[in-house]
């Protein structure tokens, strides 16, 4: 009976951190044991079966799928793990969540979640009987069904794990601000070697015992990769002691299946020891609330040494299976072409004796889910792990009131990033426990440090008299790890929080992995209506390609928008704020969104703005517009030639080559066109922001030269035009690969994408210029070559492109009196 | 002079690991604070002066550089311990090379390396005199000079680590088959909490006492990173120590500069250090010798705990400057500003006493010099660091040899990296000290598991009697981590020998970081004369995207060719063979090629073979070209259509589309382009392999359409073909992020990809099909949903899908005995 298993659906009232209520009873290791054979029962029959689900008749052939594909090695264990921690779960009633690193073990937590009922009640087809257990069987990894890794279709995930080394930053990114949740993280062997996983052991010295949850990792020792033994598997317990402690943890070693020992005599022990690590963590939070100044505790942590494939046939066709590398996938993979594998299959299902486990209906017999936690404490069907239910949208400041007084256009240099961390700090201040922003060691360098007036770096590790705002708990959490980063704010967002990640443009690629599987979890949760949106993926790149002064080229890549590009279209936004006005507006939208992933690129160098907050508005919510005030020609009346930049640094050269093409060819009807929002770019059947053809070719002509400045390589604007009208008149300059330099203008000269160069493409593709055209390039070149050898004489680029100014702006304050660019000042790391 | 540094510059008589000689004499102490003081003086200059170099007037502003950019917080450690190496290596003719993880320090290193002399020898304008120091001042971190981190400009070193993470993955590589070879690694604290990091410490379960030579970490604990403490620095010694242990080695700590010890001291106190643990080393290398089956050594590491920016000025502005993050770069900005900062800054030049260092040319005095070991064994003059003097051709066994034969296109269905791995074998087999094969466990999941057969994989953990081809020495190398792959991998590369990478096609992007740092290193090498060229980095995908039968959207992700592809085109080449004798051509040129990133695409699953070898020879020299087999036209007439294919599945899918035009289209003229390097798509201006025009329009020609099916995410063919004549009329399918499904065909058309898809598409492009089209349409389009309807319930896709060949295959076998795809298997993982 479904309503048996499902109990109080309403949110339990939950007295977490509490101790052992004394003791394992039989009934309890009687209880674990159903529970566990049940699980692996419906494991194995997802792997194997089409028909015949409960074996209420001798199993045939044509019972076993055609095509086996799964994954059983590590499924018994993650079982196991499930059923002792429903029992702690019910006796304590501690609100809990489970992370499971080994995601290839999709047969376990969906057999988990029908256990616990709420597979049914997500997907009603799935019905809580034979005949239900038979579509739960047949649906496994088979093509319109679900995958065979754990997945956003299976209920109580916020993890795959189909790549590998994610489970503990997200454990940790769900543990952050939620005090009374318990995060069980399954580590895989396999796993444990991935270099994210090896740094996430780590992320104890950043969780605060008084106001953070707690993660309780689970080491599962299979031994078995693939095709190999793992690493942590074959050390002496010793040294794998030693390096839990110098992780920080205080480990405790289990072992069981490799011998004779009784079920529930294994039951017992590993039923006991968890009281132990629970009621060591209930102490711990006990002295964290009676003092929150403890020092950091060593977190207890289980190591857990069982068989792979446990519970399997011992040995097929003569070669020892269980506990080895060949029970990894599909242990038997010919079961519906021999007689004899078809029997082994049979007596395996039959270990388990399904007739204990299923009444008449075929339902799970109340003695299977005796231990099933009520409502909401199921760890299937925790709001935890569906963060939009528990999602706030967050109290925004109105980011007007943060606004760069523009008097004129190019006027007013500030470095945008540090206008935003002003609007940022009061958005930290009015969100403080449901915001959090993550940086590897940045967050200074990329100018957003305001927010640490109003919250510290949590840090909990010895502290020194010259630390500044370290505390054991704060809101932004720095560690030289991108992968990190990426993984506790990924486990915050999906636990229903916000936040942001701000990154030195070059290096973000290092998660590039991890954004392709948030962005496929987004894209197939968008198509599950009972997964709530969670709040966006937001990154602020800054130290980008054009100022790499300190660092030079090993620090410059601006690929990553490209590889985001690549991404399911309604998952993905890009923004390219030229200053800080839109640098705000593009935020405050980014805030507000959900089940993005946002990526916004601006730089952190003083740097001319050229919008009023209104225009700003005006222009970022259109995405691409024309900038009067640059061009010389009505809007609406066709010019020789547009001229557009998308980026910081190609506004600025794109403005300043339209300053010089007014000197020296002031005939020459020049149009200038921005664009903020990448992906208006893209025809509007391929984007949701896309322009319709006919905007296109209101902004871009369908037969004008246009020169493009762009921020990052310049083909992903081919790639986004290339069907447009004007694609054969688009020249575009943008970062190409070509070594490094120290100041900004000998940056951009180095890409061909500064303002001189810019003016001699245009000479080049407007054909009306005539002979003047010849002469002026040759200036033009003159004056490039110029700005090269003072830079490579001075070390610095000559004053009348360092301090230019646009027009409009000298007038208001005096030529020269403030500069486009920086003049000193580099890249801050 | 000069000479009295580089010494004997032919190859040294080594002895190495050697004991001590029996202590550290005062001579030695003196020397090496005399080499330590001047490397610190010359590093300081590198960032701050313009000129008056050694400081023999006094300092004026002008004598500061405009723009201070460049860090020197790591610097001094890496000189201390550069000081101490160099007397090790003197002592005991110790061959060693330096690898850096703060490859930040690169004054330092530079600074270094001219005082080896070598920098002199190599950059003949800077003098070995005060003429040349000034150059060697300017030059730093300045427009056309060299970067201010570690680089290829700078001698001795492999390893840039502008992006941290991978000093201990290369330090290995390194080792690797280098028995006599010492590697010392320094590890930066901040680097050491990056993922990479934290998981290279268990190389040591990959090296073997007797064959390899001896990596020493050396972990540097200056305490803090840009804006942070470090979290090694901030745990207590007793976990560090059980971490170190945890690893697996001997951790010896060594803690100076914060009080007042004097420096010759220290000095003694480190050289003592260093011979015991070079005694520790010599004594494990002579029991490996004695017994190459000895356990696994817990090899001796130094944890080096001194002050971030030592020896700068205590204080600067009141506020703590050495020992401290505000030492991380440049601790004094305004030296040219103030006279107040000028005069510090000349304070702390004048603290190293240069008058003491240097002779009246401006040369470091003899004394500086007189620990520099001689020759080759300069660590700035290994020739280690500079591979390409090392590296010898691989023994190539023919491929041809190896060739599956091929009766009739469409016949010999082979698992194509199988029979890659059988020619690999006899590779291996020959060349079994210089070439390794590196995997994440994905070997024999990609199938090239023979060459087991002839070398064991690397193992120096525990053994177990199941275990099948572990040995404490193998030229196979596999660890669960991507990032150890890439790093062994490169460091192997980089030190003069060859190898692969076999990855799952879609978690490669988790090296896209690493790949940026490996390819922009070889940009810029090729453009050093002095810097030889080595061996490529290759790649061999497999288990890719069309073919995610077991696992599914997760694991599909075609877009590291993308990535790829942004890197400088003269470093990069992707290859996609659609059968194993085209994969044996192109692996057999990438074995042989130089300097570049080779990415080779193939599939591991039973699939058609197309061509003889003597064919595939033909079309991969081609790069791309019209099969006529499959073409009903002849090559030099127009055809009414072009039917184009990149990938071994798309190429499947094509073929199979042709035969139904052949069976209801037979009088349309269709004309069958195979693409095997993708690069011959760009323009040949742009590419190296790049087409002309002319050749492109004869395969594409100029007006007619191109249904041109693709391996990966479509756009990126229009990216590599917008400029070209036929563009309009090019119609791409591919990859494009639509879930999940475990049928091969199945997987197609979900993303339209498939033979009805494409045929569809040919009748909507080519107008002269008239009244037929619409119905044939609506016949294909049935076809397809039946297919659909059929695995969906079948689990499997149709037989007359899953079996069909190409006709002149059936000519030779009888239809249907042999099929072009896989009835069953999976991807093994």
């Amino acid at each position: 009976m479904l309503e048996a298993v499902t109990g109080n659906l309403t949110e339990p009232v939950a007295t977490p951190w509490t101790r052992s209520d004394g003791g394992v009873s039989d009934e309890d290791v009687q209880a674990i044991d159903l529970w566990w054979r049940t699980a692996n029962y419906l494991s194995v029959g997802q792997i194997y079966l089409l028909d015949n689900p409960l074996l209420r008749e001798p199993l045939q052939r044509d019972h076993v799928k055609p095509r086996l594909v799964g994954h059983w090695g590590t499924t018994p264990g993650l079982n196991f793990i499930y059923s002792h921690l429903n029992r702690a779960i019910l006796r304590r009633l501690q609100p809990a969540m489970y992370i499971i690193g080994p995601g290839h073990g999709g047969p376990g937590l969906v057999a988990a979640s029908f256990l616990d009922g709420t597979y049914t009640t997500t997907y009603h087809d799935i019905s809580y009987d034979e005949a239900g257990i038979k579509r739960l069987f047949t649906q496994f990894s088979f093509p319109g069904g679900i995958p065979s890794h754990v997945a956003p279709e299976t209920p109580g995930s916020i993890h795959e794990g189909g790549e590998l080394g994610y489970a503990l930053s997200h454990a940790y990114g769900a543990a952050f601000d939620n005090p009374d949740l318990l995060v069980a993280a399954v580590v895989g062997d396999g796993e444990a070697e991935t270099g994210p996983l090896a740094t996430s052991w780590h992320s104890n010295k950043f969780i605060d015992p008084a106001t953070d949850g707690v993660v309780l990792p689970i080491l599962h020792l299979n031994g078995y990769k693939i095709a190999n033994p793992t690493v942590l598997a074959r050390i002496s317990d010793e040294e794998l002691h030693a390096l839990m402690v110098g992780y920080g943890h205080k480990p405790h070693f289990f072992v069981a299946g490799f011998d004779d020992e009784d079920h529930l005599s294994i039951h017992r022990r590993f039923a006991e020891l968890l009281d132990t690590v629970l009621d060591e963590i209930a102490a711990v939070k006990a002295a964290a609330a009676a003092d929150p100044a403890i020092d950091r505790p060593a977190w207890p942590m289980i190591v857990l040494r069982t068989p792979k494939g446990w519970t399997c046939p011992p040995e097929i066709d003569g070669k020892r299976t269980e506990n080895s590398w060949r029970a990894h996938q599909v242990p038997l993979a010919s079961a519906r072409d021999t007689d004899e594998h078809l029997h082994v299959l049979e007596d395996w299902l039959q270990s388990y004796r399904p007739e204990e486990l299923f009444d008449a209906s075929g339902a799970p017999k109340p003695e299977v889910t005796a231990l099933t936690p009520p409502g909401d404490l199921r760890m299937s069907a925790t709001p935890h792990a569906n963060g939009g239910l528990l999602l706030r949208d967050l109290a925004l400041p109105d980011f007007r009131d943060f606004a760069v007084d523009v008097p004129a256009p190019g006027s007013a240099p500030v470095e945008a990033t540090r206008v935003l961390g002003s609007w940022l700090k009061e958005v930290m201040a009015r969100n403080l426990d449901n915001f959090r922003v993550f940086a590897p060691d940045e967050l200074a360098s990329n100018r957003i440090q305001a927010v640490l007036d109003v919250t510290d770096k949590a840090w909990n590790a010895a502290l020194d008299d010259d630390d500044e705002h370290l505390g054991k708990s704060g809101q932004v959490v720095e560690m030289l790890s991108e992968h990190q980063c990426q993984g506790w704010l990924e486990g915050y967002l999906l636990t229903g929080r916000h936040g942001l990640f701000t990154s030195y443009e070059a290096f973000i690629h290092i998660v590039d992995s991890m954004l392709n599987q948030h962005a496929k979890w987004l894209k197939v949760s968008r198509e599950l209506e009972w997964r709530r949106p969670i709040a966006s993926l937001n990154y602020l790149l800054s130290s980008h390609v054009w100022r790499q002064d300190h660092n030079g080229f090993s620090h410059q890549d601006p690929g990553f928008i490209d590889h985001v590009v690549n991404k399911k279209a309604e998952v993905v936004r890009v923004y390219l704020p030229p200053d800080a006005n839109t640098l705000l507006s593009v935020y405050d939208h980014c805030l507000r969104s959900r089940d993005y992933v946002n990526v916004v690129v601006a730089g952190k160098q003083p740097q001319a703005s050229w919008l009023t907050m209104e225009e700003a508005i005006h222009h970022c919510t259109r995405g691409a517009g024309i900038w009067e005030f640059a061009s010389n020609v009505p809007t609406g009346e066709e010019p020789d030639v547009v001229i557009a930049a998308a980026g910081d640094v190609p506004t600025l050269e794109a403005l300043a080559a339209i300053d010089i093409i007014r000197e020296e060819l002031p005939d020459l009807k020049v149009r200038m066109v921005n664009v903020v929002d990448l992906m208006r770019l893209q025809p509007s059947e391929e984007h949701p922001h896309g322009m319709t053809d006919r905007e296109f070719d209101q902004l871009f002509t369908v037969d004008k030269p246009i020169i493009f400045a762009y921020h990052g390589y310049p083909w992903l604007i081919h790639r986004l035009t290339y069907r447009r009208h004007g694609h054969h008149n688009l020249h575009v300059r943008g970062y190409i690969e070509e070594g490094t330099t120290t100041t900004p203008f000998d940056m951009a000269m180095l890409n061909k994408m500064d303002r001189f160069y810019l003016v001699m493409k245009v000479i080049e593709r407007v054909p009306s210029l005539g002979s003047r055209a010849a002469l002026l390039a040759q200036k033009l070149d003159d004056r490039r070559m110029a700005a090269r050898q003072y830079a490579r004489q001075h070390g610095e680029d000559p004053v009348e492109i360092r301090d230019w100014v646009w027009p409009d702006a000298r007038e208001v304050s005096g030529e020269g009196s403030v500069s486009a660019t920086a003049a000193t000042g580099g890249d801050n790391e």
